[in-house]
């Protein structure tokens, strides 16, 4: 039989990030030849750094590779084909060539690299949760489905941002209530305080149980405030708080964790295959998080129990794509995936 | 015995709202002898426009009447203390000085003057829901406590904007599910698509019930990008879309102003006065309002059924404010309040 498939032997993947950008050079057999970091590298919410974070990330990752000897390059990008087609393309593509690469990059949404990060399997679902939360469904190899990722404005249930969110509204209706127990609104007050400028945890002792009115109207122009001058997705700042708090037992954030939970498997159960993986990734969603226990719990409650997988490096996940395309497995692919630092 | 309140004999209300500001002179007998209507004079909202349109409407309000006879003037704004003592006070006050008033303003929150704008009772609750929400208890004339209105991105669950929100949430869970149905998704597409500057109804008309993947794209990208490149505030402009929809029956939109009035009646609930009225405030609790029937379903559901009360309009309930200091009852007022547009 005659190997139709010309595998490259040498790719760069990439994993353009909102908070940063990282590459990865490797070969066919997954060795990694080099990689690279830097800033924040998405072009839709960082559009005057992502271009020069990708270049400083390729110049440290091709250090010691000949980048002409790249033969495949995808990029992982939320919203990918916003640089396929989108203002970026032309500028992307010349911060590409400037660092001696050959061949026009391939521009893959964030939910299929995660996916390829946590899977060599053909069919399964995704599901990434962090500042914001999108779920996909891959078939063949190829993402055929995506769903929520709607932004913070308009969807993100159960994300970090909306787990921050829910935290500022708990401290609000504790505020309204009249009654600021210790616990998770009591953590997010004091948080928003020091945010504020304001003597955090001191002054918020003077807080008493019983709220009156004018502390009231206070507090509330002060949480308003803070949270409304910043960016709202700066909101997601805030989930930490609702997880450890959750795992500290507080009742409150184990109420905010049990329905991102609930949020985040309503989104993915549909796109769920049988008997194929989920896969996680994002930060919400790491090996033991309370946020992963209650997906786990919601989608048990649905009687469905998938294989959980949790999501490599982006960037692995990356060249993992480039190095096998859809219909043409890989030979020794847990040994490849496995020197790429992912999950076989 | 002696009367020992020196009742006002002319005195001006005024409501500064975000889309309009509104002037009333009226005398002590409750009836008028100008008014005066201008554009947006919420000084948050509106910073550039509030002070102008205060002018206009003061000019008109007072072209038969000398300034110099007015007594008392009240004026209704969202977060009332603001202009007591933010820096916009200075301008207003040359505003007011310069149209020949001769005394400081009062500024009270519109929470306050709709309650007033409600009822002459001395206690009572009061549920403000328009493009935003908000709910407070009158307790001896005077407003003791406040709840919600954290604003569109913290709170204002029920609202006019968390309505349109809802009706694009529906809108992307239609397009996710790959059906979308007649009704209030396929209305909520169609005004987005109208919006975005795409033949609206007629391209629509080509979505099949079933929608593929490059439709389902496309039509998510054009759904959040219309959305999220105005104002959120915005969002409620689709709530009558919500709302028309529920009053013809369409199932989605009937549990979305459903879960309004819970939302609406959980936060006005533990603000009730037991035999005290509900005052209703905002146009989207008018009389008849699918969305007043929801609330008073929501509060029927907990066992209370509070004597519900439309409000008049905000400048005629400032005024009242202005002629009826709390603890001090106005002689023959359901007369007064009568000539003044106001339900007794």
């Amino acid at each position: 039989m005659i190997e139709t498939v010309v595998r490259p032997a040498v790719v760069l993947g990439g994993d353009l990030g909102g908070t940063s950008t990282r590459v990865l050079v490797a070969r066919a057999d997954g060795r990694r030849l080099g990689t690279g970091r830097a800033g924040p590298g998405n072009p839709t919410s960082s559009p005057e750094l992502a271009a020069s974070s990708l270049a400083a990330a390729l110049a440290t990752a091709l250090q010691d590779v000949d980048p002409a000897a790249v033969q495949r390059v995808v990029l992982g990008v939320a919203g990918g084909s916003a640089l396929t087609a989108g203002p970026r393309r032309e500028e992307f593509a010349a911060v590409l060539s400037g660092a001696g690469l050959r061949v026009a990059p391939e521009y893959v949404g964030d939910v299929h690299v995660a996916y390829a990060a946590g899977t060599a399997a053909a069919d399964g679902g995704v599901l990434v949760a962090g500042t914001g939360a999108s779920v996909g469904q891959v078939r063949g190899g190829r993402l055929v489905r995506t769903a929520s990722g709607h932004g913070w404005l308009l969807g993100d249930d159960g994300s970090g941002y909306w787990l921050g969110r829910e935290a500022v509204r708990a401290a609000l209706v504790a505020l309204d209530a009249g009654q600021v127990p210790a616990g998770l609104p009591r953590t997010t007050l004091a948080l928003l305080a020091e945010r504020a400028g304001l003597a955090g945890p001191e002054s918020l002792g003077e807080v008493p149980r019983a709220v009156d009115e004018p502390a009231r109207t206070a507090w509330k122009r002060l949480v308003v405030h803070t949270v409304t001058s910043r960016s709202p997705v700066r909101l997601a700042d805030l989930a930490r708080l609702v997880t450890e708090a959750a795992e500290g037992g507080d009742g409150i954030a184990q109420d905010v964790v049990r329905r991102a939970g609930s949020a985040l498997a309503a989104s993915v159960a549909p796109l769920l295959v049988p008997d194929g993986p989920l896969v996680l990734a994002g930060g919400l969603v790491g090996p033991g998080a309370v946020v992963t226990a209650a997906v786990q719990g919601a989608l048990a409650d649905q009687g469905r129990a998938p294989n959980l997988v949790h999501a490599g490096p982006g960037e692995a996940g990356a060249a993992w794509l480039a190095l096998a395309p859809p219909g043409s497995p890989v030979p020794d692919a847990a040994a490849v995936r496995e020197r790429l630092g992912l999950p076989a």
